[in-house]
C-alpha cells in the first residue's frame, strides 16, 4: 500500500473544494447589481432551490428504498457485503451536494455577471466563468474525495492483499457509482424535462400568443424558463459528468486488478494499476485548477479564445503529467496480463506506455468529438447553412434537412470512439479502454466549468433584459452567451463520448465480476435478443422524454393562460408591451407606467411549481425502465447473464448514435434560427419571414431533442451498465453457484 | 435425392407463373376506359418503362462488373467456383423480370380499375387485386423457379452427397441471392427516391404554389408522381420481398445442412432439411393461389375484409400444410444437430415439430408486426389521435409527437422478433431461426398481391381525377385506396420483420460458411467496433436517402417552374384552374375551354426524366457503401471476419429500429393529415386551418421517411449480410488458410 497514491487523490480533492470555496466567496462578493436585478435573481434562485428541495425529497425515499434493497441482497454474498449500501448513499450524497453547491453559486453568479457586464466584457467573463468553476471543481472534488476516502476505509476493512479481498473491496466501492447514477437520472432526465417544459411553454404563450419579447417579466413562465437553464444545464450536466467520472474510475480500478500479478512480477507495486485511475483523477484536478488561470480576455476580445486556452492548456498539461505518472507508477518491461474474456488463451503482454497511449487516445477522441459536434451545429458552417437553404421551402424541408444532418453527424464521432477503443485495447487491453474513458474525463474540472459558464451567461442575458439594463450591456451578455452555445455543443459531445466509453468500461467490469462465465457471443440467439432489446431501449426512452416535455409544456401553457385571464393588472400591461414590440420600439412613458403597475403580479412560483412537478413525475417511469429492465433480464434462468451482456452492448451502441443524432439535429436547428435572425441567410433577404418561421419550427422541434431526450440517453446507457455491474455478484450467486 | 422435393417446387413455380399469365391476360382484356383515360394511362406506362429502361441500362454495367469480380475471385476456391457469377446473373435477371412484368401489368390495371369503378366496387377491386396478384405470383414464381432450377443443375454438377460437395453446391447457389439484392437496391432505394422526389415536387409547386388540385393534368410533374407509385410501391416493394424470399430460402438451405447427419441417423432422407425451405416455398405458392380466390366483395362491402380473408385464409392453410409436410419429410425422434457456433459443446437435440413451431412463429410474428404497424399508423386509433391533438399547437409539436410515436412503435415489433427468434432457436436451433424467416415470407405471393394492389388503386384514383370521371367513381377509388394505405402499412411491417430475420439467417449462414472460425463475442473490442460501425450505418444511409429526395425534389420544382414560365398555354389555364379551386367549385365552361387548350402541353416526359436521373444517380453512393463497407471490414488482416460479424449484427439491430421508427412516424403523419382533412379532428373544428397546415407539414416530413429512407434500410441490412455470406469463402481462404 503506497500512502501517497492513497492519500494524494484525497488531498487534490480537498484542494479542489478549497479552491471552489474561494471562487464561490469571490463570486459572492461581487456587485449583485441594483434592487431590481437582485429581485429577479432572488426569484430565479428561489425557483431553483424549490426544484432541488422537491427533487431531493423524492430522491430521499428512492435512495432509502434502493439502499435497503441493495444492502439486503448483498448481505450474504461472498464477494460483497451490505456495506455496498453505504457506498451507494455516499455516492448519492456527494453528487447531490455538488449539484446543490453548483446551483447555489450559479444562481448568484448570474446577476453578478449581468452587473459586471455593465462595466466591461472581461469582468463579466470572470464572474461567469468563476461561477462555472465552482460547479466543475465541486464535481471532481466531491467525486474523488468520496471515492478516495471510501477506498481507504474499505482497504483497511477488507484488505487489498489477495485477489478475493481486493475484489470485495472494489465491489463494495462500486456502490458509489450507482449512487451517482441515481442522482444523475433525476437531475439530467428530470432537469431536461423541466428546462424544456418551461422554455417551450414560455415561448409558445409569451412570444407567439401574447407577442411579448422573450424573458419579459410579464410572462409568468419566464422565471421558470431561467430556472430551467440552471436546473438542466448546470445541475443536470454536472450530475451527468459526475456519474461518468465516478463510473470510469471505479470500472477501471476493477479492470486494473488484472494487471496486479504482471506488475508484481517486474518488481512493481502490484496495486499500481488499481491506484492509477485515482492518481489520474488527482492530476486532472491539478491541471484543471491551473487551466482556470488561463481564462482571461479583454474588452473587444474573444471569450471563446479565453475558454479554449483554459481547456486546451489543461489538456496538454494533463498529457505530459500522465506520461510521467504512468512511467513512474508502472514498471518498464513486458507486463503479462490475464485475458479476462478468454482466460484459457494465456496472458497478453503490454508495456507501461500502452496505458499512456490509452489515456491520450481518450482525451484526443473527446476533444475531436467536441470539435465535430461544433462543426455540425455552429452558425456559419456548411451543415447549418444547408438547413438555412432548406428553410426557403418551408418548415417541412427544414425538419428533413435537420434530421438528415443529425443522422449524418453520427458517423465521425462513432469512428472516433472506435479509434479510441482499438488504440486502447491494442496497447493496454480492457483496462486501457476503461482508462481512455478516464482520460476523456480527466479534465472534467475545467471542462464542466466551461459548460456551466454557458447557462450563467444565458441567465445574465435574461436578467439584463428583464431589468432593462440597456443595449450595450445586453450586447456584452449576448457575446458571452453566444460562446456559451458553442461550448454547450462541445460539452455535449464530450458527455456523449465519455458516457459511451464509461458504459463500455462498466460492461467490462460486469464481465470481470462474473469471472469470465458470461459470454456475449452475438451469434447466440439469447445474446442477440439482448442486443435487440438493448438497441430498442434508447428509442423508447427518447420517445418518453419527448412526450413528457410536450405534456408538461401543455400544463405550463394552461397555467400562463389562466394567469393572463385572471390577474387583472396583467392584461392591460400585456397589451402595452405587445404594442411596443409589434412596432419594434421601446415602450413609451405611458406604456411603461402600465407595465410597471403589473410588475411582480405574475405568479412565477406557480409556473415553477408546475415545471417542478412535471419534471419529477415524468422521469419516474423512464427511470424505472432503466433500472428494472437489466435486473429482469439478468434474472432470467439460464440465459440471463448472457442476455444482459447483450443488452448492455445493444443499448450503448444505439444510445450513442441516437444521442448524437438528436443533440446535433437540435443544436443545428437552434443555430440555424439564430443565423437567420441575425441576417445570416445571405441571398434570401426577401424570404426572411418564411425562413424565420421555418427555422423557429425547427428550433422548437429540436429543443426537447437536444436538451431532454438526447442527453437523457447518456444516463440511460450508464445506468443500465452500472446496474449490471452492481448486481453482478448477486447474479453470479444465483446462476453459477 | 428425392425427385418430388426437387421438382415439386419448380412445378409450383411454373403454376404460379401460368396463373400470373392468366391473371395478366384477364386484366388486359378488361375495358381500358375512354380515350382520355387511355392517353393518361399511356403516359404513366411510358414513364414507368422509361425508368425501368434507364435503371436496367445502368444495372447491366453494374451486374457485368460484379459478375466478373465475383467469378474471378471465386474461381480458384475450394468451396466455390466462378459459376457463382452465373447464379448472380440469374438472380438479377429473375428479379428484374418480375419487376418488369409486375410494373407492366400494374400500369395496365390502373386505368382498367378506374374504368371498372365506373360500374361498381367489386369489379374495380377484382381488377386492382388481379393486377397486384401478377406481381405477387411473378415474384414467388420466378424466385422459386430460378432457385429450384439452379439447385437441380448444381446438384448434378457438383453433387450433394458429401458435406463438402453440398457446401459447394449451396455456395454457388447463394450467388442468386446477391443478384436479387442488387436489383432490390436499385429498385427500392432508387424507386424510393423517384417516388418521393416526384411526389414532393408535384405537391410543392402544384398544390402549394400554383394552387391547383393534386393529380391535375396541368401539373407537369403529375405523371411522374403516378409513375412513382408504380416504381416505388410496386417494383420496389416487389424487389424487396423477392430479395427477402430468396435470401431466407438460401440461408436456411445452408443452415439445414447441419441437420443431415442427425436425420440420416433416424433413417430419414439426409437432404430433408435442405429441401424443406424449397418445399415450404412450394406450399406457400399453392396457398397463395388458393387465397386469391377468397378476395371478393360486393357493392357497399368492405374491400379490407375481402383482402384480409385472402391473406389470413392463405396463412391458416399454410400452417396446416406446413405441419403435414414437415411431419412427412423429417423423421420422428430425437434429431442430433451439431452446434455450429460451438462444435466442441456436442450436438443439440431437436424434434420434427420444432421446425413446424419455428415456421409458425415466423408467420405469427409477421402478422402481429403488421397489426401493430396498423395500430400505430391507422386513422381513428389513439396514436394518430395524439398527433392530431398536438397539431392544435402547430407543426413543431406535430413533428415531435410523430417522432415520439415512431420511436415508441419500435418496442412491440422488436419484442415480437425476439419472441420468434427465441422460439425458433429453442426448438430448432439456427436452422429454426432461418425457417421462421421462411415462414414469415411463405405467403409472399398473396401478401405482395395485396401490397401491389395499393398503388394500383391509388393510380386509379389519380386517373379518375385527371380524366374527370365524376364524384361517384372517385368515391369508389378512394374507398379502394384507403384500404391500400392500411395494407401498405401492414406490408411495410412484414417487409421489415422479414428483412430482419433474413439478415440474421444470412449472418448465421456467413458464420456457417466460415466453419465456426468466426467468433462475434461482443466483449472483444474489435467485434464491438464492428457493432458500433454497423449500428451507425443505418443512420448514415437514412440521411443520404433523405437528402437525395430533397435535392431531387428541388430539381423537379425548378423544372415545373420553368414549364409554367415557358409554355405559353399553361399560364392562363393554371389561372383558370386555380380560380375554380380557390372558390371550391368545378371549372365553368369558359374556364374548361382554357384548360382544355393547354391539355397535353405540359412536358411530362421531362419531369419523368428528371426523377429517373435523380433516382439512378443518387442511389449509387449509398449502394456502394452497403457493398464496400462489409468487404473492406472483412479484409482487415487478423480481425476482419470477427469485425464483419459484429458489423452485420449491429447494422441489423439498429436498422430494424430505425426502419420501424421512420416508417411508422411517416405513416402516422400521413393518416393524421387525412383524418383532419376528413373532419376527424373532433372538437377542434374551429382550428381546422392551422391543424391542417400542421399535419400537412408532418406528412411532408414523413414522406421520405416512410417511402424512401425507412424502406431502404430493409435493403441495407440484407445487402450487407448477403455480401458477407457471399465473400465468406474468399475471407476464409485469406484469413484461415
Amino acid at each position: 500500500m503506497n500512502n501517497f497514491y492513497l492519500y494524494g487523490p484525497i488531498g487534490a480533492a480537498a484542494l479542489a473544494l478549497i479552491y471552489a470555496f474561494i471562487k464561490a466567496s469571490w463570486v459572492n462578493k461581487q456587485d449583485p447589481g441594483n434592487e431590481r436585478m437582485q429581485k429577479i435573481g432572488g426569484w430565479i434562485a428561489d425557483g431553483a432551490m424549490a426544484f432541488l428541495r422537491k427533487e431531493y425529497k423524492v430522491l430521499a425515499f428512492f435512495i432509502i428504498a434502493v439502499a435497503v434493497a441493495l444492502g439486503a441482497s448483498n448481505a450474504g454474498l461472498e464477494d460483497s457485503t451490505w456495506m455496498i449500501a453505504v457506498s451507494f448513499v455516499a455516492g448519492a450524497l456527494c453528487s447531490a451536494l455538488a449539484g446543490f453547491i453548483g446551483m447555489k453559486v450559479a444562481t448568484k453568479a448570474n446577476i453578478r455577471t449581468a452587473s459586471a457586464a455593465r462595466k466591461g466584457l472581461n469582468g463579466a467573463l470572470r464572474v461567469a466563468f468563476s461561477g462555472g468553476s465552482v460547479m466543475g471543481l465541486c464535481v471532481v472534488g466531491l467525486a474523488l474525495m468520496g471515492l478516495g476516502t471510501l477506498f481507504v476505509i474499505y482497504s483497511k476493512m477488507y484488505g487489498v492483499e489477495t485477489a478475493s479481498t481486493l475484489a470485495l473491496t472494489l465491489n463494495v466501492l462500486s456502490g458509489f457509482s450507482l449512487g451517482a447514477s441515481t442522482i444523475a437520472l433525476f437531475a439530467r432526465v428530470g432537469g431536461g424535462i423541466y428546462t424544456k417544459a418551461a422554455d417551450v411553454g414560455a415561448d409558445l404563450v409569451g412570444k407567439v400568443e401574447a407577442g411579448i419579447p422573450e424573458d419579459h417579466p410579464l410572462n409568468p413562465a419566464t422565471i421558470a424558463d431561467n430556472v430551467g437553464d440552471n436546473v438542466g444545464d448546470v445541475a443536470g450536466m454536472g450530475a451527468d459528468l459526475f456519474e461518468s467520472y465516478v463510473g470510469s474510475i471505479v470500472s477501471s480500478m476493477i479492470l486494473g486488478t488484472a494487471w496486479a500479478a504482471g506488475i508484481a512480477k517486474l518488481g512493481g507495486d502490484n496495486m499500481g494499476a488499481v491506484y492509477l485511475p485515482l492518481v489520474l483523477g488527482m492530476i486532472g484536478i491539478l491541471c484543471s485548477i491551473v487551466g482556470t488561470f488561463f481564462v482571461k480576455t479583454k474588452e473587444g476580445g474573444n471569450p471563446q479564445a479565453a475558454l479554449n486556452t483554459g481547456t486546451f492548456g489543461a489538456g496538454i498539461l494533463m498529457i505530459i503529467s500522465t506520461v510521467i505518472a504512468i512511467r513512474y507508477m508502472i514498471p518498464q518491461g513486458s507486463i503479462e496480463v490475464v485475458n479476462i474474456l478468454n482466460p484459457s488463451a494465456g496472458p497478453k503482454v503490454y508495456q507501461w506506455w500502452g496505458l499512456a497511449l490509452a489515456v491520450f487516445g481518450g482525451l484526443l477522441a473527446g476533444t475531436l468529438i467536441g470539435l465535430v459536434t461544433e462543426y455540425y451545429t455552429a452558425t456559419g458552417r456548411k451543415p447549418v447553412g444547408q438547413i438555412i437553404n432548406s428553410a426557403r421551402t418551408g418548415p417541412a424541408t427544414t425538419i428533413i434537412q435537420g434530421l438528415a444532418l443529425g443522422m449524418n453527424s453520427t458517423t465521425i464521432p462513432v469512428l472516433l470512439i472506435c479509434g479510441a477503443i482499438i488504440t486502447a485495447y491494442s496497447f493496454a487491453g480492457l483496462f486501457g479502454v476503461a482508462l481512455s474513458a478516464v482520460g476523456m474525463l480527466s479534465t472534467t474540472g475545467i471542462q464542466l466549468a466551461v459548460d456551466a459558464y454557458g447557462p450563467i451567461a444565458d441567465n445574465a442575458g435574461g436578467i439584463a433584459e428583464m431589468a432593462q439594463l440597456g443595449r450595450e450591456v445586453r450586447a456584452r451578455t449576448d457575446k458571452l452567451d453566444a460562446v456559451g452555445n458553442t461550448t454547450a455543443a462541445v460539452g455535449k459531445g464530450f458527455a456523449i463520448g465519455s458516457a459511451a466509453l464509461t458504459a463500455l468500461a462498466m460492461t467490462s467490469a460486469y464481465l470481470t465480476k462474473m469471472n469470465g462465465r458470461v459470454e456475449i457471443n452475438a451469434a447466440d440467439p439469447f445474446v442477440l435478443v439482448g442486443l435487440l432489446i438493448g438497441c430498442m431501449l434508447p428509442f423508447r426512452f427518447s420517445a418518453m422524454a419527448m412526450v413528457a416535455v410536450g405534456k408538461a409544456a401543455q400544463d405550463m401553457i394552461k397555467e400562463v393562460r389562466r394567469q393572463f385571464d385572471e390577474i387583472a393588472e396583467l392584461r392591460p400591461a400585456l397589451m402595452a408591451a405587445r404594442k411596443a414590440e409589434s412596432e419594434e420600439r421601446e415602450p413609451n412613458e405611458e406604456e411603461k407606467k402600465i407595465i410597471q403597475a403589473a410588475d411582480g403580479k405574475a405568479e412565477y412560483a406557480h409556473c415553477v411549481g408546475i415545471a417542478t412537478d412535471a419534471a419529477i413525475k415524468k422521469m419516474v417511469v423512464p427511470g424505472l425502465i432503466a433500472v428494472v429492465v437489466p435486473v429482469a433480464i439478468g434474472l432470467i434462468p439460464g440465459y440471463g447473464p448472457n442476455m444482459l451482456g447483450g443488452l448492455l452492448i445493444g443499448c450503448t451502441i444505439s444510445g450513442v448514435c441516437m444521442a448524437i443524432f438528436q443533440s446535433n439535429a437540435g443544436g443545428a436547428w437552434d443555430n440555424a434560427k439564430k443565423q437567420v435572425k441575425d441576417g445570416g441567410h445571405a441571398e434570401f433577404k426577401d424570404a426572411y419571414d418564411e425562413m424565420h418561421l421555418a427555422t423557429v419550427t425547427g428550433d422548437t422541434v429540436g429543443d426537447p431533442l437536444k436538451d431532454t431526450s438526447g442527453p437523457s440517453l447518456n444516463i440511460l446507457i450508464k445506468l443500465v451498465s452500472v446496474v449490471a455491474m452492481i448486481i453482478a455478484p448477486i447474479l453470479y450467486e444465483l446462476h453459477f453457484k
